[in-house]
């Protein structure tokens, strides 16, 4: 679409004047609006070097109040830290919170074409990053982001005379860099690769609009315009229903809840040995993945009382404190609901080498959220697959994903809770909320089976911690977090 | 896509045939609501050969009043007839009404995986092919339609027994094509072209559904299933406004109406002399490319009384009346009203080497569509795009697109409405309309000159006539044509 792009018809300088004071005047009027109707504004500036998105950013922002935007800062190559995180990770974790802008100089497009231009990046990559990068704008205009992307153009002869100008000034020759330069001669390669890039991520949910740069004003019209009917058209959407994609990952066959036997039991004599010698295992293993930089996420979700807190310290037992972080999920502070519903996770990923241990995962969506009312049908159905979607980025990215549900049945959870109400110690466990939540026993139970069909996928599969015998329960979780981390050592060792 | 695709989850028989009894009923009660809400949908069914999507749809009708859907029809291989029309001619005229169901027995995908299967689609059409599908489909979605896409998927072996089952009966081996027998043979060749062109047009406003389609009634179920759900949430998004794109065109610049001067003129003597000529040439033009098989379309339209009925006669004085027609567009009829606005112009375009002239247009959406409010203003924004993607297929099918706008000023209107009114023979060409749209002459003004800035592109131009002199208006049109022809003609002798 660049190729084909013809410069904009420019209007004269007057009008331009006229129409800037305008499309200021409606921002300014537009931060207002968004902020009411909560309206997430993400904000993308991509173009060619020395095209002036610097300058067109800081012009727009003057006409809004600080408190309303933030401007995302991304380095063009990600750091040794940002690299030991999936590759969405260093943009996702910056988006806005509802009822504000968030200004990216530059964002998963940079990192994206460079790695094309200078051959780090192979085509197999390429439309890994593009399925990614397409998966992530959409689920943010799912969940009710904004979406807008400009691509800042400029020719060969006018990038060219611009570079020129910078370099001739001892002030401003430190702010041509040598990717300018190299990007300048070899424009026609880069305008290909820019170009299949734009046509590869253009879409109805969050399409691109080509900025004629050559004038900085008219430039900085052409966005004030583009972002003012965007904002428009959005805060009149502003109950869509979005269409529920089907799944395509591959799902495996789970046994409902109440198939499940929960009679199986361990000695202590046989708890005692086992959980020493695998405790053990573990602990060497923690020490092999670290080296070969394996991530590892472990999500535990069950049903209150089941045993969740005593079976994750077996786990961490094992472990290297400086190597892993337990994460338990309680309600969403303001910022965290403020925002795409996985945000709060993927803030809290590990890095590579290391384990995160969720105590309550992002399937409160489909559970607490959907069942209390705190999302709207649209949102928890769509989550299924965008629950799925999110966790075949981190599989993809190399991580080990092990999800329990910790089972028991209802007349267990009902003698725990009473021990817990009657024994002063443990009283602090146990809360109104808990015995509300037990009523709607079999509401909780439909849910947990859909949402355990519909998210088994291969590579992030569920597994059951039958738990009315805690010790079995443990000894199980420890067995298959072995398995899962060997194999993981192996195929990495394969490679 | 299909390649990732695991198998659904298949529930046992009774719960089969227990959810298919609900989705049926379901599917009863969203007829009407699709009704009462005017919503258009659209149902494509594709797969493999054998799959079954016969005899689904079969039993998906039988929930529907007959009043209320109808089955398309397309042959795999367009006639003859239809090879002479536009890629997409022959599906978009199938488009179903507001309130109603269009179902496909195959649609746009077919052909375009045939082709690149038996190798008559190099790469480049094809790629041509999926921007085109995509753009229909987003236009169809932009402009109120639900489209719904299944994908019939079975396996080679299930593929294979299904085809020895049928050609082992002697009164069903009829129904077994050549081609069905060698997509067996090259199952797996067929995937890679079937998955590569289900991720090219998998979008958000019109997803790809994949269907298990090893069991019928499961199948169905499926099928029910996801209309179901895709309808309720079409239903919630009514009043849905739609992005407007960024319109990536070669648009060429063109002057303000105030400032063409209007007092062109040509003597009696000269423009009988002129157009003798001129008819001349056109009328051997017209031979020539109906032998090059070039289609050709000329829009008129201008202000009332400019005097765009005569400028036409001139030119179809000059053509062989079996090669031309001329459209005069009327207000919409309720069928047209209750389908895509660009609908009754894809139903009126020429076949190659024949000639199409509409006195007035599709653009009537920017003009009194958008001053009378008979649409919303997110579909006349919208629309200046989705003309210029109109034209461009035209375009890229190989027609001669010519616009004229047929300018006089006020004054002058305002003589001939006159001279109308008193002259008793031409009172019927003077409507109480006519004088009303007449106050509204500056909204008017303004509505063209966005129009003509917004839809000047290099493959389909306007042409301003100056006709307060009639006869200069006719000879320019004139010359206007035959030049374009002779570029048209040239450039197909060119090749």
């Amino acid at each position: 679409m660049l190729k084909d792009f013809a410069k904009a018809y420019q209007p004269d300088k007057e009008t331009v004047k006229a129409s800037l004071r305008s499309e200021r005047d409606r921002l300014f009027a537009n931060q207002m609006k968004i902020k009411d109707a909560k309206l997430p504004v993400m904000v993308i500036f991509e173009g060619w070097g020395a095209a002036g998105k610097g300058s067109v950013i800081s012009s727009v922002i003057q006409n809004i109040d600080p408190r309303f935007f933030r401007v995302a800062t991304t380095n063009a190559d990600p750091t040794e830290e940002e690299k030991r995180k999936p590759f969405l990770y260093r943009y996702f974790i910056q988006i806005p919170e509802a009822g504000k802008f968030q200004f990216f100089d530059t964002c998963w497009m940079e990192e994206v074409v460079n790695g094309v231009i200078d051959k780090t990046l192979d085509h197999e990559t390429y439309e890994k990053r593009i399925k990614s990068i397409n998966m992530a704008e959409r689920q943010l205009h799912d969940n009710g982001y904004l979406v807008m992307k400009f691509f800042f153009n400029i020719s060969k002869k006018e990038q060219k005379s611009r570079l020129d100008a910078l370099l001739a000034d001892k002030n401003t020759k430190w702010r041509v860099s040598k990717t300018d330069l190299w990007e300048n001669r070899h424009y026609d390669e880069c305008l290909e690769v820019y170009d299949r890039y734009l046509e590869d991520t253009h879409r109805a949910n969050a399409p691109w609009y080509i900025i004629d740069a050559k004038n900085r004003k008219w430039a900085e019209l052409q966005v004030l315009q583009f972002l003012n009917q965007g904002i428009d058209t959005a805060l009149k959407n502003h109950s869509l229903a979005v269409p529920i994609l089907q799944n395509t990952f591959p799902l495996e066959p789970i046994a409902d809840l109440k198939d499940i036997p929960l009679d199986k039991t361990i000695s202590d004599e046989d708890y005692k040995k086992e959980l020493e010698a695998l405790q053990a295992e573990l602990h060497d293993l923690h020490y092999k993945l670290y080296r070969k930089k394996i991530p590892v996420i472990i999500a535990y979700e069950g049903w209150d009382a089941a045993g969740k807190g005593g079976n994750i310290k077996r786990i961490t037992g094992a472990l290297d404190p400086r190597g892993y972080v337990v994460e338990p999920i309680a309600s969403p502070t303001a910022p965290e609901k403020a925002r795409h519903f996985l945000w709060r996770f993927w803030t809290r990923l590990p890095k590579t080498g290391h384990i995160t241990i969720f105590d309550r995962t992002w399937y409160g969506r489909v559970m607490v959220e959907r069942l209390e009312g705190f999302c709207s049908e649209n949102d928890w159905q769509r989550a299924y697959n965008e629950m799925n979607e999110f966790e075949k980025e981190l599989a993809d990215w190399g991580a080990v994903v092990i999800k329990f549900w910790v089972q028991i049945d209802n007349q267990t959870q009902l003698e725990r809770f009473t021990d817990r109400q009657n024994t002063p110690e443990k009283q602090w466990k146990i809360t109104d909320e808990d015995w509300r939540n037990r009523e709607k026993w079999d509401l909780y139970e439909n849910a947990v089976n859909e949402m355990l069909k519909k998210t088994n996928t291969s590579y992030a599969p569920w597994h059951i911690l039958e738990s009315v015998d805690k010790k079995y329960a443990r000894i199980k979780a420890l067995k298959i977090v072995i398995a899962a981390i060997k194999e993981a050592l192996k195929k990495a060792g394969e490679k």
